[in-house]
């Protein structure tokens, strides 16, 4: 796993909890989408903008390990790198952290396909704007 | 893959659509936990009561493959099964399908380990609300 | 106030439900969007067509009083009529009650502008669509 | 209207605008809530240690004056004052400002009520907390 080149913190609102108390499961991938959208921004990529270019990256697979709960009042730091995979596959590789202790909450593994006009592909704004990433991420 | 023993009926609802204008990828886990919980109340076992009574069954691992969107309008079916692994977890493999059409839409491995005051096990009344789906569910 | 035109059926998901153990109060708007794009569906108005006619519906005003909580294992029935105000407003009566015993959970008054490329009119098509309600609903 | 006695900051997360590409109607009562509990919670009260407490802050009344929508990339903040009204109602006066260019978006008058063990009381633990804040608060 090589490092992680993007940080995005959050906290948690009391309404994303259940009736256990702890972060609905299903709230986390709002997490890690927002924190990848962060990402692209950082990378020069306007989620919203792309999507008026009709260029629009969709989650194709997610694997998610729920390692331990997040609670009302719980600060955490969601991790980011990612890799390419074939030629329109974007894996990220994402992870949180609570903020206190740095106890892992959660890994994740998010494949992206990027549509453009409903094809996937990989337009060349992306691999342009992901250069400055390819030393420490792990680009094959 | 056995049998589905059960199914939820759901519709889109304009408030799950996000800018892409199609259902956003959370939100299919808000479907699958409600579809889940379907079952168990099928099955005998009232998620709230359960937890009144510190029995509370967590997502432990998330697996989904999206298949293709669900948009504005569309109506759609969760079915499910499930498979005991090892002494505490149960698979869950939940499949939506789009109603019109039968189009596959997602296929998801939810694995999930039930607490009770805060420890991993399966308590008897899961095995045993579990009983009457032995002959169809895959268990071991 | 007069008769009620339109009605929506929904049960509560476990999901919507908060750590106090009952929906959370941001859910009910949700239930109500909902119920109202039915209402339009039923009128012959797609929310989602509108929009791609860059016809949009926008809440300009809520008015809620919530009497009394909904908790997991609810059912309950959201029913609606309407009335226009002045050229351009809609106003939503719509109140929400407990299927077992008719218990008032919710009343509320949801004040929508439709909104032409922009502008604030009250387009051809809803009128006509909203003809048939007219006898019924308390429109001057 | 007094001046505010606190501010909550945020950003639009994407995944809280819907198919018009705009900040849901519901999602506001969602900011709306984190802010209370953050003001809250700086006045000393935890929501979620109330609750364990019995002591069930909950919303009574909403009235949302939606006067300008929020897009994809906007930062806001949500500023905040309240009365107390008669013996047990709380209402909260919340209004949402754009960052950039300080535009009102939204005002809101939250009347909320303290449950304990499910009656209406103002706890002392309430009043003591607000103390600080009655000579800028508009507390009769």
């Amino acid at each position: 796993m090589p490092d992680y080149i993007h940080e995005t913190e959050f906290e948690v609102r009391d309404y994303e909890c259940d009736i256990q108390g702890i972060v609905n499961n299903a709230v986390y991938q709002q997490y890690l989408e927002h924190a990848r959208h962060k990402f692209l921004l950082a990378a020069g990529l306007n989620f919203y903008e792309l999507h008026e270019q009709n260029i629009d990256p969709v989650v194709y697979r997610a694997e998610i390990d729920y390692k331990y709960p997040l609670k009302s009042g719980d600060s955490f730091v969601c991790k980011l790198n990612y890799k390419q995979k074939g030629h329109v596959r974007i894996i990220f590789y994402q992870d949180i952290y609570r903020k206190t202790d740095g106890k892992l909450i959660l890994k994740a593994e998010i494949t992206a396909v990027v549509l453009k006009n409903g094809k996937p592909v990989l337009p060349v704004i992306f691999t342009d704007a992901f250069k400055k990433y390819e030393k420490t991420a792990d680009i094959k």
